[in-house]
């Protein structure tokens, strides 16, 4: 723990006190996924860190996520299991009744802090609770009307680089990650890793090209998001040899693929929003190869904890300075600005300004 | 004007009085097209007609609709056409405004009357002004868990066929159709007629059987909502002679069809919910030969408006029938049930009982 995260231990005083944690919070999570999901679901993720990081400190939280969900808040659920891992399930109906009920019981809550994208706003109004929204990402222009509409509400960013202009923002808060899940390790392996969703914007195609250059060999693991780019782009390489594909793995298998890695390869195509796996990768001492697009700039700090590149061509030339990197370092940035410790506290930031613009609001 | 209408005209007396007209009520349409639609859209076209209809007889009316929608009711819109008509628009984001808007102003409202499926249901709880939900299908079996939740609401059915058995309904309330736009015609044509959505559901290729085995032509109009159904087993059979496809109509192209049919087959493959365009054909004095699932029965009645039949064969049988089909009976039976006033003095009376029942609650 580090000194700053002293101060919002339970019971001590600091700029968020006592009296301040009395205040419920709802913390409303998705519901296509359990939280804290099995596999894959960086909402939900981030959603059971936060709350159960507040209750450790103290905050009365409920939590609104599915009935197979794992908490110490107290549990508020209607929805049997996340939709993507029931076929009996509509994801719109599972919507529906899972944000109306939170607003529903919006009474008993001092702030309902929303991680459900757009679709919570519309109720937002409609209640006198407080709603703050952690935007997890734009999926498309197209929901830009209901973010407008609900512009003046209360908006966390995710990171710098994710943000649009016209919002209500207090702050950006860096999703953090469970630094115990990541053990360090000093020792490098020799391979490349690739870790993510399969889908072009993630730059799969672009780590084998990178592979395939430098001569080294790659394994890939996540969850194939788009099919056809799959079988099309990636599925041709993977050989058993230089390129490997392991299907989505969970914790244990990610620290396994952080034992045999020299760097991760993490070349997006497009902005990144907040990359979750740059960190772990980080944490585990794993330097990190990234494009330089979005918040990767804000996640990796250049020839300190891994390198920011603007294609292939750079990343090869980089995999040949990876000795410069101190694997240190780069579990000492994470544990600074990536814990969830420092999640919670920068929440606890937000929640404490959100309190005093509501009061000053009542006088 | 039937003389049970003559009741409800505005500024009578009457079981619904002029106090009672006073009220203000938001008739909530779907933005999936403009209000009235162009061309196919029967929800859009019910809450039209009912929009109209009460405005007619003095009540004062709010539309909430797309910004596009022609009506005499107020026009309260957030959506800039229909997300069908729109390629830039995204139907989530567009529902979602459009029903928040809605429920956002509820304060202005005595009655919200909503035609949007189960979403807006979702959004009843958190105000005070009463919702009314017309349920104009269920989509599928997922959706009922919301239904479920909500049962206790007030709700109308659009035929008795189309019910769930927990909810509280007050009443079935027939789509009322404008009886003006299909002129009564005393001769028969000569082909046989299809008109609909191109889905199996609706049984266009029992259609087309028919047409084979009884040597007539068969004409037909309507959405391809099915592209493969089209395709394999709608398009081969379209020669321009024994069996032509028309694509989309229009009212004037209806008329058309209806100036040339001997009788409109709708052998329809599940129950219909509310077969409208019986109801239109028969107006203009075409017989029905529908198959008896769902409603159909409630349109039409066997051997005076049409024949309900269990299948093709039957179907084949009730053309040899025709000539004891009276169409004047069914141009009588349509202005008595299903024409709009019949429908407006209906949710006339479902408005009075939710306004005592709500009057009751606050003594």
């Amino acid at each position: 723990m580090s000194e700053s995260d002293a101060d919002f231990q339970a019971g001590s005083a600091g700029p968020v006190g006592v009296v301040k944690r009395a205040k419920r919070v709802a913390v409303l999570s998705p519901v296509a996924w359990r939280t804290p999901p099995r596999h894959y679901g960086a909402w939900e993720t981030v959603a059971s860190n936060l709350a159960e990081g507040l209750v450790a400190r103290g905050w009365h939280v409920t939590l609104f996520a599915t009935k197979d969900s794992i908490t110490r808040a107290r549990l508020h659920a209607v929805i049997d299991k996340g939709y993507e891992e029931d076929p009996a399930a509509d994801p719109k109906v599972a919507e529906y009744l899972h944000i109306a009920e939170a607003f529903e019981h919006a009474g008993e809550f001092d702030l309902i802090h929303s991680h459900y994208d757009f679709m919570a706003l519309s109720y937002s109004r409609l209640v006198r609770t407080p709603v703050l929204t952690t935007i997890h990402g734009f999926s498309s222009a197209k929901i830009m009307p209901i973010y407008e509409k609900y512009r003046d509400g209360y908006y966390v960013s995710i990171s710098d680089a994710d943000r649009a202009p016209a919002l209500n923002y207090l702050a950006t808060v860096y999703n953090g990650i469970d630094l115990s899940l990541y053990p360090f390790r000093e020792r490098a392996g020799e391979h490349l890793i690739f870790l993510g969703r399969i889908h072009p914007d993630k730059g799969v195609h672009l780590a084998i090209e990178v592979a395939r250059r430098s001569g080294r060999r790659l394994i890939i693991a996540g969850i194939v998001q788009d099919e056809a780019y799959f079988h099309e782009r990636i599925e041709p390489h993977v050989n058993g040899g230089t390129v490997d594909y392991l299907g989505p793995v969970g914790v244990p298998g990610k620290n396994q693929l952080f034992a045999q890695a020299s760097a991760l390869l993490h070349l997006n195509t497009i902005p990144e929003r907040f990359g979750l796996v740059l960190a772990e990768a980080n944490a585990a001492g794993v330097p990190v190869i990234a494009m330089d697009l979005g918040s990767c700039r804000e996640v990796i700090e250049d020839g300190k904890t891994g390198f920011l590149v603007r294609g292939p061509e750079q990343a090869v030339q980089a995999l040949g300075r990876l000795a410069e990197i101190d694997r240190s370092a780069c579990r000492r940035r994470v544990e600074q600005r990536f814990s969830i410790a420092t999640m919670v506290s920068a929440y606890e930031r937000v929640y404490a300004t959100i309190f005093e613009l509501e009061e000053a609001k009542r006088r």
